[in-house]
């Protein structure tokens, strides 16, 4: 019985305090992740938009991207522009970085001549660093974060606010996707792609255009051997992973999409959820942390029963 | 020219602002991490020990890592004795699990009965979560973690410290190797192992003993792929990885060992280099996060130039 469960708990069964932000309430019983995802209602999850879901077809199978048009609606606007056109058909994964990026698109690169035309998209784009934080529901964290004055979910998304210059943005997380640029920040417009498959970088907050994140795929990605080239590229272009296709669920047939649907971030369940991961009293652990990073906290994604008939 | 540099500048031309732990000194010449390696004299950085060095060999190639006795003493004489017996040779990578952990040990796991005989090696050691933080030289960025008290390295790892408790231990970043464990504290031993895949796991300090951290060859083990089993272990035992030796560096002959050196983690240069990572103010940059997360941090490693003879 011994040391093959080792480790293994931990995802298993997970203690909660529920009422995270209620601390004047006498602790409700404490429930295991488990627990919180069994007793939540359908009204805790939500489907994802079909407009603002990216399927990108690889050899391994699929990976399905939420679009954040609430935080880069130019960069959305564009990349579904490109899906669209089935600009990302036929190219390709060209970069995989060790704990840090895999990057897709053109491999022709710099070699501007050789560039797929964009189409119907446009070529030049502002940077959409951040947005406005007024009129973002935003659902704080009370966990300190060292990299920015409030962390928390926004719309399923972690992010980041500063109340006082007042803007908010996405957080560099494991998974989040972002718009690759040249030295110019206005230089990215979405045909250029990266997923962080590492440790947060969150030094890259505010220095880029993130524009949404993987919700189901990403150890399709993560897996990708490593470029051996400066930052990962592919120094062999037989190592590149071939897109077969990008397509948003709009363009899907309805019984073709994926049905899957993701926890709401703005609900007691998901607080009751934060809170199981931020103490986590199963019997395996000895030391509950008493803190979470918005990093550390992957939004549940769950298949959607097929209706009954 | 454009795009195909999309996100790396970053890693190329980092900005420096020297003297991080001087305040109160007339800010040097911001040197990019570059820079700070160029300018690095040999006593800034130190060999690893052959001692405390585990080569893990396995088909893709080389993996080395560095042993900690200082925070885990009797697990890494338990380790080096395993290893000393070849206990690892033929046995296997089990599991792979995204965003998370890979782990190796001995398939049979449970079925103690089918389990390889430890040799030399102990079955039972003490939990060593943590170890007195009196004695051991503690070089602690002065960044705000939201787990620890006060975080920073010592010699040459990722820690944090709790002053009141008088009390330091590693802390989980990429590239951490931990001894897994069963529900008991003390149910671990060295014989399975494990290493940090994903966004650092800070949950599980305090929690498991941790042994090391693996200085060449992450990527090796970060793209295995994920098993299909509950928590990554793989379902079918053909996607086990072979590990095809261990063998500590003082039992490989001087001329087979790795050549390499690590920078030492106690010097202006160390800090000089953690302020390259703080703030990065090269071109690319539009912001610097004036913050850096302690597994954000990875310790600079080099090969050593053959002796001229």
């Amino acid at each position: 019985m011994r040391l093959r469960p080792a480790l293994t708990a931990p995802l298993l069964a997970l203690a909660v305090a529920a009422c995270a932000h209620a601390p004047a309430a006498a602790p409700a019983k404490a429930l295991t992740t488990q627990e919180v995802i069994d007793a939540s209602t359908p009204a805790d999850w939500r489907p994802l938009d079909p407009a603002n879901t990216l399927y990108l077809q690889l050899p391994s199978g699929m990976v399905v991207v939420e679009l954040a048009p609430q935080f880069a609606p130019e960069h959305v606007a564009n990349i579904q522009a490109l899906a669209r056109g089935h600009y990302f058909d036929g190219l390709s994964i060209n970069r995989s970085q060790d704990n840090f990026v895999v990057q897709w698109g053109d491999p022709a690169g710099d070699e501007v001549v050789l560039r797929r035309p964009l189409g119907e998209a446009r070529a030049a784009l502002p940077a959409e660093f951040s947005r406005p934080a007024e009129g973002l529901a935003f659902n704080a964290l009370p966990d300190p974060d060292g990299w920015a004055p409030q962390v928390g979910f926004a719309g399923g998304f972690a992010a980041a606010r500063d109340p006082k210059a007042g803007k908010a943005w996405l957080t560099h997380c494991y998974g989040t996707v972002g718009a690759g640029r040249a030295a110019a920040p206005d230089s990215s417009n979405g045909s250029e792609l990266y997923v962080v498959i590492g440790q947060s970088p969150r030094q890259l907050d505010l220095n880029i255009t993130t524009v949404g994140r993987v919700v189901v795929g990403m150890e399709r990605l993560s897996v990708l051997p490593r470029g051996s080239g400066p930052l990962g590229f592919y120094a062999d272009a037989a190592q590149r992973v071939p897109i077969l296709a990008a397509r948003l669920a709009t363009d899907v047939p309805e019984e073709a999409r994926a049905r899957i649907e993701v926890m709401r971030t703005d609900t007691a369940t998901w607080d009751a959820y934060v809170e199981s991961r931020r103490n986590r009293r199963d019997e395996w652990y000895v030391h509950p942390a008493g803190h979470v990073d918005v990093c550390n906290l992957s939004v549940p994604v769950r298949p959607i029963a097929a209706p009954k008939g």
